[in-house]
């Protein structure tokens, strides 16, 4: 199959705009073209996933398809953005049509979850990887930066942590297992992993309240460090207050705590909010977070008023330390 | 040399922002953010780059950070679209400084060259690629399609073809031999393939102009096609009135007209044009482009009247087709 036909059969679907949206022109031309609204502000973020690095060898396509696209989408959602469109630059080492079938399914199924209309892309030969730009608009003014903290803002978290991180033990397994082999603790964490669910709502719900935000991708110490530096400010956490699933404790028993604070790929959000705010928030929005900490002006994180000093436990994952 | 500290050192210069600009929120966050003013649309594209692919194994990474950019901001060029903002997605090997150095070098030049910043970007592990995605900004509705050629325009391409591609003879003793050993007309193919220049002004200057437009990144008959099945509409070209340099001429004698043909890279522009507009086009327009050919009511590609019909006549570069 060349690739154009590769192009016409599995992607030009998921360029057929439904209903009103802003991209005047998708693929097929020299460059896709996107009205904005006036009033409205264009957000972007450029995320690759790597095959061995990002999610491991012989992936389910259609998990990798929903799962890329929801690992880009979660930018938006961490700066209160409404997803429109999004680009996607794919390099595949052959042109496997029962891979290919796949990974548009749950690329597709994402893009209808999000409301994204695929604008353009490039398809390539080469090591398994792709690269997903995903573009939202906000109001004018209304975006969420990690520059915002101020002490004496809340720091909340939604949904639970670590989950996803516990996962990694499992997925090994689960490459020569029959799905019923695994108990529902193992199938919880499992779809945690492989079905990130962008925080979108909670994101929109939060412009106008939240001072910060930062989606989990690297873990919570890790990225509640980058709010922190990027707004010049410290914060004290308390650990018994982080949110674990059941699932998780019953997992990893006392463990469940450094898988809270270190894994990522939850796609939670972590966010600062003043006091004021969190009280007058919607009980609709508060009921999906939970306050876990709150900002200070000394700089630095502490856990129950101990700084976390060593760098291992604040960097999460980084690409360049870390050994593969 | 962790993921951050690279991205501090090599990548944050390039998203300093000179001058007026559109980037409201550069790298560092979830997502940048870009103001599209009211009466403009955004235009955006994404590219590929694969070592082994679309460079060579061991490219001077000064070479690849310019081409790169090029190469993606060509789309721009032929759309006439004001370039903007970029992304970049780097996948490296490992982080070599040296390299790093490089590269930011040559991309920083061509990002100043073309009046682009860097917007943000994602930095990974992996075999040696990188994503780029461009954005420009144009005034609404006068983005020159691919669809717009109608029967009677002139068709006409920018700058000489053929050249880019006879340098692909020369590149793998390019990198064991002296500069000082390639001739003069070796060096200056080399030099249009390691050194493209979007024709972004010319892009510009046929707004309201052109009614077609491509930039030939595989070669003159495969991009033309593009336009003709985009227009529903055929062309005949006159093989003689092909722009060939002098140097390509004397490298390949007859051959030339085949690399002209054929071979892309070239980052040249071939547009189609009613003939009244290329009568009242400015002449310092008209004398950067040559006028190969017209646009036919009949379907179909043909070169001095004879239909071109082999697939592999038509059809450039593939990646999924190509031996490699």
């Amino acid at each position: 199959m060349g690739e154009f036909e590769l192009i016409r059969q599995f992607f030009m679907p998921l360029a057929r705009l439904h209903g009103p949206h802003s991209i005047i022109v998708g693929p097929g031309d020299d460059c896709a073209i996107q009205r904005v609204p006036s009033g409205s502000d264009l957000v972007f973020s450029l995320d690759t996933l790597v095959e061995g690095v990002h999610f491991p060898f012989h992936y389910r396509p259609d998990y990798l398809g929903w799962r890329a696209l929801a690992v880009a989408t979660s930018d938006l959602a961490a700066m209160g953005a409404d997803p429109t469109s999004y680009t996607l630059a794919l390099t595949l080492p052959e042109a496997d049509e029962s891979w290919l079938r796949g990974f548009a399914c749950g690329l597709g199924k994402a893009a209808d979850a999000f409301g994204l209309v695929l604008a353009g892309g490039d398809t390539t030969r080469g090591p398994l990887a792709l690269s997903l730009q995903v573009h939202g608009l906000i109001p004018r003014g209304a975006a969420i930066l990690r520059s915002g903290a101020r002490p004496g803002d809340l720091v909340a978290v939604s949904g639970t942590l670590g989950d996803a991180g516990a996962a990694l033990d499992y997925l090994g397994a689960q490459a020569c297992s029959d799905p019923q082999s695994f108990s529902a603790d193992e199938a919880f964490v499992l779809k945690r992993y492989h079905h990130p669910e962008p925080r979108l709502e909670l994101g929109a719900g939060l412009r106008g309240l939240a001072t910060a935000a930062i989606d989990i991708s690297d873990g919570l110490l890790a990225d509640l460090s980058h709010i922190l530096e990027a707004s010049s400010v410290g914060a004290n956490i308390e650990v018994a207050r982080i949110p674990v699933s059941a699932a998780l404790k019953r997992l990893k028993g006392t463990g469940a705590r450094d898988y809270a604070l270190h894994s990522g790929d939850d796609y939670e959000l972590c966010v600062t909010i003043p006091e004021a705010n969190w009280t007058g928030a919607p009980p609709s929005l508060k009921q999906q977070f939970t306050v876990i900490g709150v900002i200070e002006e000394a700089p630095g994180l502490r856990l129950d008023g101990a700084a976390v000093v060593s760098e291992s436990d604040t960097l999460g994952f980084d690409h360049f330390r870390r050994k593969s």
